[in-house]
């Protein structure tokens, strides 16, 4: 297998450099045949490599970018007003084929404004969506668009039906992932007009479709793969994120309520830290922007270097995968074969 | 205050009369100015109070209905085939004044078809929608639409908005719930078309418009009411249904791991059962279907007899609340008001 290369946007997210570099040495030592390039400020990226005692070599190199673009930017200030941010000239890395993937963990709304300015869509591919894993009984549930577009066609859909599984089929090693679309039945005739629109297209292309699904079916594993349109993914998510937030403040406050549930507290720290492992969203952290011509993750803001790292590792295993290649195999074999007949 | 009656359709959910019959009695026994009627199969219904050794009498009563709506049914066999069933009775009931409020487990889409079918809409309401109560760090949080309205304009939401602040202000008496409308982000630029108009008008009622709201606002219980389309309702709903039941089977499996950390569980166990005890869905049972002529309740399908006797609760504060006469009121001062200049 040969090297591939990942670009990082040192500057992006909360911590900056401080939470990119040591992940990407972190991921160096864990992975032999990924080169990293780290864009950004040099003088940062490089007094916080002397801070690791780490320093550039055949596998790290610092790419200067000379800009960088903050969480509240406005989209036309990441857009036009930073040619020169880490994010962009991340992008531009892609774009140029110096690196096979990119990182950030800037803004997600303007990493996904210049990735597409500047890698393009893939063709048939209308618009790129926000992919990303949650846990499941199973496993983990695969799920887009989580915001990227908030009014969709049925054809949309479709095509993350599509993108979706290609990213199952890249990453997971599983030839025919199973596709849902997120619905508030499961009979036929309920949900919106775009939805059952949606339905017959992703029921008539070759793809593993299952069906209608409904929100309990994400957390169930019913499901590889769970399409929506990005206003209803991003409620999901959002919500999810508020409930887990809300259950765990709840039982640490039971915990404290008095001496004897502190004891009872202390006897089931070792489990209550077991489970919290399993369900930890830093171990989840990195979403795929899918769609675009070019590998592109987007990690969560708040990220730290262990969450960062994973943001990173989905990234090379993208690029292993062969994710471009299988969406745009998929698209173009999903395009042709609805013409030829009803295929099995 | 005048003593009020609650009609109950007695045939509903997955356990008919062994569940709400019980639940009508604890009912009866904890309230001492309401008045029921059990609606249903005259036969059933007095075997099961039998069983209770309970009898009707000035307070308690048995309406037959000789006709039950499955939960199967299709809408039209509820609505036109089973013009005697319990769950349209029970609507009769309270559309001829015999009853100030119906409460049912039945099918939801039947219930919500059948009450308006017979109710009819409040005026200056388009379309009922059902809400619901989740719980929430600061208390509970009013939340609709819940699925009665996959496809809703801007005006629609808009009246869930006086809907849900009439519904808090009657059953919570706060006099100006805030009101929250669900996005996908804080920004007003976000959202689909639908939600900025939305937004528009609710801004510019006088209501207490909070602004855009996120799913995880939800359970912070930044707003009293968050108001969306009943898709997305629906969808934010039953994720939240299938994360709370995976988090549950995690931490049960974590503590039945091995007999060390089954000990943990048992030192453990009054929190974990206190813990629970205040996410029990079965104490937010009851959904009101909000803007009919009529106060109906719609119970889970799978309520146990303290369950379902949390909704008739809901109906006989609806009731008390003057729920039909603040959303008259208010859609009516709501309506002019804009007109005559922008409200403080």
């Amino acid at each position: 297998m040969r090297d591939i290369t990942i670009a990082i946007d040192a500057m992006g997210g909360d911590h900056g450099p401080h939470v990119t570099v040591k992940a990407a040495l972190a991921f160096l030592r864990r992975e032999v045949d990924v080169n990293i390039v780290l864009v950004g400020l040099q003088d940062a990226i490089a007094a916080e490599l002397k801070a690791h005692r780490a320093a550039v070599g055949p596998r790290l190199r610092i790419h200067h970018a000379s800009e960088v673009v903050k969480m509240d930017d406005a989209l036309a200030v990441a857009l036009r007003g930073k040619k020169d941010s880490s994010m962009r000239v991340t992008a531009d890395l892609v774009k140029r084929g110096e690196a096979d993937a990119g990182v950030s963990a800037g803004n997600t709304g303007a990493l996904m404004a210049v990735s597409r300015f500047v890698l393009k869509t893939l063709p048939g591919i209308d618009r790129p969506a926000i992919a990303t894993t949650l846990p499941s009984r199973r496993g983990k549930t695969y799920m887009l668009d989580l915001g990227a577009n908030v009014d969709c066609e049925p054809e949309h859909l479709y095509q993350f039906g599509v993108m979706g599984a290609a990213l199952v089929a890249a990453v997971e090693h599983k030839e025919r992932p199973s596709v849902g679309l997120l619905n508030i039945g499961e009979e036929e005739i309920k949900g919106n007009d775009v939805v059952k629109r949606a339905a017959d297209l992703l029921r008539a292309s070759p793809l593993n479709f299952h069906g209608n699904v409904e929100g309990d079916d994400i957390y169930q594993g019913t499901v590889d793969v769970v399409v929506c349109d990005g206003f209803v993914g991003n409620v999901a998510l959002k919500t999810s994120e508020g409930l887990a937030k809300l259950i765990a403040d709840q039982l640490r406050g039971e915990f404290r309520r008095n001496p004897l549930t502190r004891l009872a507290g202390l006897a089931a720290l070792p489990v209550l830290r077991a489970f919290k492992r399993k369900l930890d969203p830093r171990r989840y952290n990195g979403a795929s922007l899918l769609g675009l011509n070019g590998v592109i993750i987007k990690s969560h803001g708040s990220a730290d270097a262990f969450s960062f790292e994973q943001a990173v590792a989905k990234a090379a295993e993208e690029v292993r995968g062969g994710l471009l290649r299988r969406i745009a195999e998929q698209i173009g074999a999903h395009r042709i074969q609805p013409e030829q007949g009803e295929p099995a």
